[in-house]
């Protein structure tokens, strides 16, 4: 057992009590299988509504690179490439999910972990023939995998570039609640994020579930025999209702957006005192992380007493490091850190 | 909700209470991401001794579909193919995921849903060269689809045949515990299994768990970078713990057993039941299934207040369904489903 | 070097002459690459002048099991399967290519080669949901591995339960032009399988080419994006026109009809010679194979002398073997043949 | 047909007359299929001499697409991926089959069209644990696509990288003979790849054939059931012997390396004579191809009469363009192009 203070991801504890309350409470009820049980009737009709997107069809799958890997198998064709960051988590995190499922993954720069537009004029640009890939799709996260947040202006022209040239645009909100409680993030969550995607997901994992994240199609052309993927990628749960009842509890009552409002709050104040103490940051993160440099000696004190992520080395004495706050991180723990930023200053 | 007395699954509730009592205590800790925790390290040691192989890698997965496909895309290569029976859960209900990660399944007709040794020489006899796929893998199911057990002899008899003809022996027990737990199956279970197989898994969803497969590889050969391809596979959870904390309370005291002893009781009281009532049965089982061939008009009745799933259609006028306990089943149920039963005879 | 007498198989010699010396006459032109040349074009105009199809996309590939293999990749989704015989090119003798492209094959027994169409009626029924794959496609071989042809009201019995189902018609035409050069096949041909195929291929390799096989494709549900996939697949030659030659001069003047004839009356021949020494057939094949029963010592005397295939063992003592014609079978190897024959009776 | 003169690529003929008069030649003689033939068995013993691998394995395939694409799904695990120049043709210009098969790319700038040995270290810096894919395979072409060659120096430093790292070296030789042929590639050639790689294939496609690519597998890792895996991409040619008798007609004597040098010095020609001219160049290449950059204008008015490739943009005002030549460009064609170059500078 680890003593150490873990701000290392927001993925290192079960779930909020109430959703294991309503797990708990659940243990007499009997449910149909794979999915078809009333919680995640309920479930996919209260995420329905929060995307403001009535006919949606919603699925509740396991993890994110499942959910994934078995988008790009149900909605590209062989040929069918995905646009995205070179910081994306399906580019560098996935162990290859998506070409193992047959699909190019074309790589672009970015600016701050985040797509630009004229990047996805490029990729049309530089593929002009049957000898390449034809672009498909555009795979954005929101939040970035460097916390940070497209505004609601980026995702519109972002959307625009797709409809100019008939691509699907596919938001993995592994941490779109992060997104939405942001610092000018107001307009960048799901009801923002479902207006302009084709399809995305709702991240339960790292928003306060045991487990879970939920796909939202929206675009008809991507809908037709989804279950029969799901079902052959692995991901539809013979027990479908106990992610159910998890994203029944996450949606009814606003748990999630409290929940992300913590987190992100408890960022705030550890990236605000950081900032007094005059380290620099990697990346003007707004979500529930924070990059802040530090020299090579500071890291390995830091690193007796804090668990964290290393992050990039930046030169020979300085590398940028990571921190990531959930609704459960105690403020006493924001506070150690500080003041032990603060002694290493 | 359904008011009707649910005897269709073992997959229709939740967990057992003191599965979900450890995932509430564990609300406090932190835990290390990706399986890499010490509950998850705790689990697989519990799981190593159960089997009586120390030095197998163990790994926990969310499904059994999940776990069968990413078994078969780490141990075989793209010419390898499966032997199974027709009636086999990777042949007939997984959407093709074997094929989907490129791979043939050969099917034999097996007998009471067993294969026969026969039919790996069979298979073997019949591909001869590279113009064919090269049968590599047999998968067994304990028990099997039809609630029925391999004994021990028949185990080392499929081995034998593995062996000889250079095949790996991979097992599937989503339902090992109800084998073993099945009159004459005492040498059927975990030790016995882990002795013959190559690899095989031991299923958490239908035998007490929220969700969760234990996947454990003995053969050398086939623990290789297993990780890469879990991971690429959508089979690593963020939060291994949540699977890691299940599985160790599963098995540190028996549960496991205790949970498989009662379902098969129950079954057994149903079976004799209605083997006293003068019905006849589709499959002689001895797991936690019962297989009776009903008239239908007898089938329709039952329907108004029982759920339970179709089997086959025997004839004109009969049908076999089937009837699934748990542990939890209350005995209630099984009187009332008798007590219909010899109504309606 | 061999010196016995080949009658292995119809892919055991060059090209036609006419064919190589089209090749030889084109030395000083050249060509755009891919298959954008004249002699591609005109081939493709020549073929969809045989089949009836004005609007149909052609394709020239280099082998059987690559059209097959590109065309499932082209027409079908993950989940969606394959509906053919046991005995079919596909589901034994193509090492599991369809699989390895993700698909599977739903074998069916048939009879005398061909399916049945009550068989597709059986696929549909046994396949009803999201757990199982979903049927999609039908593949026929004309004439079959047998040997054997359907009539054209098979052919539209088969389409029949097709359209009525929602599948499509995918004829493996290796050997089309021996089918409908056969006794009773001249409404078998390209026109027939053309009216009823959404798709199928017109061999080459097998029908006087040194190597080539043309798909054609009329559904405008499964043209878009082809030429993606055949690049994909491996299966567009730099060189296309040397597939364009070929086929321009195959069915410039009729010569793909006048070599089916001829090997089909060479098969006749031998078959009638066979029939009349008072041996069994294995099948009553109409194309360019022949498929005597012979003693263990007849066929142990005739490999002194002559290559065949062994096809399968009929019992102790006896086995069934292949002889094939072509076109350029000297009608004196016939007659030595059967003369073997008849001193070994 | 199109009458300008073509200077397009070095695919845009058939063969070299001694390969027609061969395969004119074995009308008469009857092979057996699949490769395993006379010819084909002469032809592979003819390139393990060249080669100097005694104990290689040799395989004839198709196309350079089709080699490649088998060759990864031979030789890599489903996590094992590619290093490879952002502008290698398996990068750029092969549909994406190499991802299609399942392997992610990993891709470098390079220099000159050329992978450096420091990018093989970045790629193996950059890929540290499971959640990424394990880089296995090092893709060169010699030529490149640029028309450069890799000296024997740094071939062996790129071996280096790959043996100090676990890597095999992959090389393909689409244009192997225009690379030893080069000024300065002396030591470039198939003896000098082959003593570094792993596996490489000498292209027959561009260099003097109809078609066909002979892969040449020395690492013993990597022979093992390759012939499943061949059949089951769609490679094995039901009748290889034409590939057979094609490359053993380019091997027996000498004709590869005539036809190589010619091309290369009619490209010598150009190029020196558009240097001459004032022009300047994309890149300084050595091979069979040449790269100047012109005007717009001058582009235009070349398009009139020559057939060439579009390179790259350099400006506003500029392009680079891409003359092929191959033994076959008439000397006229040379001169004519320079004359027209002359008028337009």
């Amino acid at each position: 057992m680890n003593h150490k203070i873990n701000l290392m991801n927001d993925y290192n504890l079960t779930a909020h009590p109430e959703v294991i309350g309503a797990l708990a409470a659940a243990g007499n009820r009997r449910y149909t299988g794979y999915g078809d049980d009333e919680e995640t009737l309920r479930a996919c009709d209260l995420i329905r509504v929060e995307a403001g997107l009535p006919g949606a069809d919603v699925y509740l799958l396991s993890g994110g690179t499942q959910t994934n890997m078995i988008a790009a198998r149900a909605f590209l064709r062989p040929h069918e490439a995905i646009i995205a960051t070179e910081t994306s988590h399906i580019y560098n995190h996935e162990t290859g999910a998506i070409e193992a499922a047959g699909h190019k993954i074309l790589p672009f720069a970015g600016s701050d972990g985040k797509l630009l537009p004229g990047e996805i004029e490029q990729a049309i640009a530089n593929h002009v023939d049957e000898h390449m890939v034809r672009p498909k799709m555009v795979y954005l996260s929101q939040a970035t995998e460097y916390g940070t947040v497209y505004s609601r202006e980026e995702l519109v022209e972002i959307k625009e570039a797709c409809v100019k040239h008939g691509l699907y645009l596919y938001v993995d909100g592994a941490r779109l609640g992060y997104a939405m409680a942001a610092e000018g993030g107001e307009g960048c969550g799901i009801k923002e994020v479902a207006a302009e995607a084709d399809a995305f997901y709702i991240g339960g994992t790292k928003q306060g579930l045991l487990f879970g994240e939920a796909l939202v199609i929206s675009n008809e052309n991507l809908k037709k025999d989804f279950r029969f993927i799901l079902k052959q990628g692995g991901g539809m749960l013979a027990k479908g209702f106990v992610l159910g009842i998890q994203f029944r509890v996450l949606f009814q009552n606003g748990l999630y957006y409290k929940l992300s409002k913590q987190a992100n709050e408890k960022a705030k104040k550890l990236r605000d005192g950081i900032r007094e103490l005059g380290y620099e940051f990697e990346i003007e993160s707004v979500a529930n992380q924070v990059f802040p440099i530090v020299d090579n000696q500071v890291m390995a004190e830091l690193e007796k007493d804090f668990l964290f992520e290393k992050w990039h080395r930046k030169d020979e004495g300085r590398m940028s490091i990571r921190f990531t706050t959930t609704w459960a991180t105690p403020d006493e723990n924001i506070e150690a850190l500080l003041s032990a930023l603060k002694k290493l200053r």
